[in-house]
């Protein structure tokens, strides 16, 4: 009987697909009432990057391409870090680079060579002398320039989201499995001292077994969209529904959940509001009459081990910033927006806390209990250089830490702390979600960009020298 | 082509239907992939009671059923009434009905008629000489209680949620609709000060127009679950996947978005973690082996005017309490837990404070700002009995009020606050919540408990007299 129901199941899916435009020609079908979209097969000649290591190099020689809005910030960090050289600037305006050439001057650097125009890009990727190319340029762009210059022999560090289809998260994974070369998506808020620090409390199981975790981008963009180079944020949005910008909610989210180190994510529901703020804007900013982006999107998104993640998207509506970043363990929680704190059954505590027997599970732990514990936790990756990171800063410090480990683990020949699989797992949420919203918040599968190797990594962990 | 998609969509639907169980038998068919459960005919005689007014009474004349937990406050509130008569009291067990006696002797009031044993309640709702019937029994028995109540011509306020199943939530309206009785959820949250000047303030447009809304039942029941006799509440959980409670956090955001009376409620999505603590404490508590409702479970709503709700339940794990109350709105945003917060677009209080020039719609508004503006926004309801709320008490005042709107309302022939279709739509999420989790979060339609009425009323309003 059991049979039979799948059979008809399907059946039944293929149908309701082929009235849909669900056939497989189309990339998709449903199972069960999921719509899973098809997973190309590995071609030959390529081989999963699951933990690479790549040589250890004493220098990385560095080029930089996209200097509008994150770029000359991490041209200036990259000038504070050990074992870097800065070889070139790239980016469509000439005076952005001269503009940049001026941070490594003011630094007492060498001049970089500069490159600018349409195929700048190109050049740079070309050269013979770079080790690492290091892309934040507008979301459209992070694809081809990443795969030109895996194709070319470089590692690259590219900005969020890495990349803005389903297929694009494919070239990605696809070109760093034939190149063998790392594919870092640049997601920062993974590096903040408080989800580092919880991070590492619950890898130390104080939370006990994490059942949920929320994340959000919840950022009034009003004030900002006047700064991205012709319009093209905001005609992103315009043109595309859907959670367009997981990824500082879900990274630290699925580093929690050891995303394809252990636990994968099976499939999403996806559910926005009409699009209100977002459409007077484009009026006034385009000439929208339409806008496809919801002014409030929300997804739900379950895990192979039977967990949750709740994601919110939201950059048009009066509101204080918020990335959500909740964790709900069977022994514990941690909360970030609007106030950090941390909630415990008391015995969680006895070996951190004197009194634990004292503290409430149904409220937060006192202020000073929070400091010692977050002192007591404080990631290793950290310890070295946070009040460098404070000094250097780029949001308070998380941009730096993130740009030291990346070195780190290129100069040591460590697997980097995120890999293509999280850069395609954390970039696909805005197709599923698009697709879920176009089907009345039907669930979406999320690919296994791993190809089954999901449950061949033991956790995650920052890789660190002599361990 | 459109008619085409429709029809091969319906055949489509109609075979997944069959093959997972959802033939018309059964009570529910899919429609573009969402599952949409059977309305049943209005039969001959009934009709609605939207804003149903009933005869004026001096005084209401009200008999208890249900003397364990929440009962007892309850008797004690009423004796704090004006215009109210305690008439009789009953619960299962004869010694609880002697304490609630001892509150009103305590308070000067003449000894109620008593019953008790498994029929008491039926005596009970056969008296003449009783207007309202209050019940706070466990779950499972509010349904029969109220339907019967109704057939002997009693009014109803009924502990939450109303009703336990959709076939529960019918029997509520048809009764309801054939013997134009009130029958009124006692849904208390929707009374806390800080939702009830939200909402006004929501009135006078301050937030503009409201896009999402959120709300929740967090509360770590540990300690709670021996007090609910004969282990009712636990035992229930382990039985049924779901929101089973989700009326406390549903209940101010239905009448933020004027549900039923404006927008209605669409359909849900539901996902939720498995059952870790539940399962544990449910072995621990009864030997049970599986446990059906996950330790966190979450829900999506969507609205027919394009607006979202956001729904939790969790009741297993330790987290500071939260009914998370939360209204994004197109000019502003309020937030209660884990701190209660306004942030508007600074021009929004352009009537309300002088300086609004210096607010950021980026950040919380000031406390003295906040403090002015609930000054000044403070529900018409609360005004005059605020002081005596606060002292009466009752989870901070707010039960308080609710049983002092409902015998205002009574006594003034008014439309109560709370509708049977407001009992029926927050009850029915229950149950919806698990047909979605039971099949991979599908949409599920959430029935229009009005039967097409239900933009007939313009807005939620409170019932005021003179008004």
């Amino acid at each position: 009987m059991k049979k039979f129901c799948i059979l008809m199941c399907a059946l039944a899916g293929m149908l309701f697909s082929s009235c849909c435009g669900g056939d497989t020609d189309k990339g998709w079908t449903t199972v069960d009432g999921v719509i899973v979209f098809d997973t190309p097969e590995r071609e030959p000649g390529q081989q999963s990057v699951l933990g690479l290591r790549t040589e250890p190099m004493e220098t990385v020689r560095v080029g930089f391409i996209g200097l509008g809005m994150r770029g000359p910030g991490a041209v200036s960090r990259f000038t504070h870090l050990d074992g870097v050289e800065i070889k070139a600037l790239c980016d469509l305006y000439p005076e952005r680079v001269e503009a940049s050439q001026k941070i490594l001057e003011e630094r007492g650097l060498p001049r970089a060579e500069a490159y600018s125009g349409e195929e700048g890009w190109k050049q740079l990727c070309e050269r013979e002398d770079i080790d690492l190319v290091y892309i934040a340029t507008p979301w459209l762009k992070h694809v081809p320039m990443a795969v030109y210059a895996m194709e070319h022999g470089k590692h690259v560090a590219v900005e969020v989201p890495a990349a803005q289809s389903l297929d694009e998260c494919w070239q990605l994974v696809n070109t760093a499995e034939k190149t063998q070369r790392h594919c870092m998506m640049l997601e920062n808020c993974v590096y903040d001292f408080f989800e580092l620090t919880t991070l590492n409390m619950a890898q130390h199981g104080l939370f006990g077994e994490i059942l949920h975790v929320e994340g959000a981008y919840i950022h009034n963009l009003d004030e900002f969209w006047d700064y991205y180079q012709g319009n093209w944020r905001l005609d992103f949005d315009q043109k595309h529904r859907g959670d367009v910008y997981a990824t500082h909610g879900l990274g630290p989210a699925c580093q929690l959940l050891d995303i394809h180190r252990g636990d994968k994510m099976n499939y999403l529901v996806a559910m926005d509001t009409k699009s209100v703020n977002g459409l007077k804007t484009a009026q006034e900013k385009m000439g929208a009459t339409e806008f496809a982006n919801g002014d409030h999107t929300l997804t739900l998104i379950k895990t192979e081990k039977g967990r949750t993640i709740h994601l919110q998207h939201n950059v048009y509506t009066p509101r204080p910033y918020s990335r959500m970043y909740q964790l709900t363990g069977t022994e514990g929680f941690a909360n970030k927006y609007p106030v950090e704190g941390y909630a415990f059954r008391p015995e969680q505590l006895a070996n951190d806390v004197p009194d634990h027997e004292n503290l409430s599970a149904h409220g937060f732990v006192p202020e000073e209990v929070k400091a010692a514990l977050m002192e007591r936790y404080k990631d290793p990756i950290v310890k070295d250089i946070e009040e460098k990171a404070r000094e250097v800063g780029g949001h308070g410090g998380m941009d730096f830490i993130m740009d030291y480990r990346l070195i780190y683990c290129l100069r040591n020949g460590l697997p980097l702390d995120q890999d293509v699989y999280d850069a395609a797992e954390w970039s696909c949420i805005g197709s599923l979600t698009a697709m879920s919203l176009e089907h009345n918040s039907a669930p979406v599968a999320v690919p296994d960009f791993t190809r089954g190797d999901w449950n061949k990594t033991d956790g995650y962990r920052h890789a660190m020298v002599g361990e």
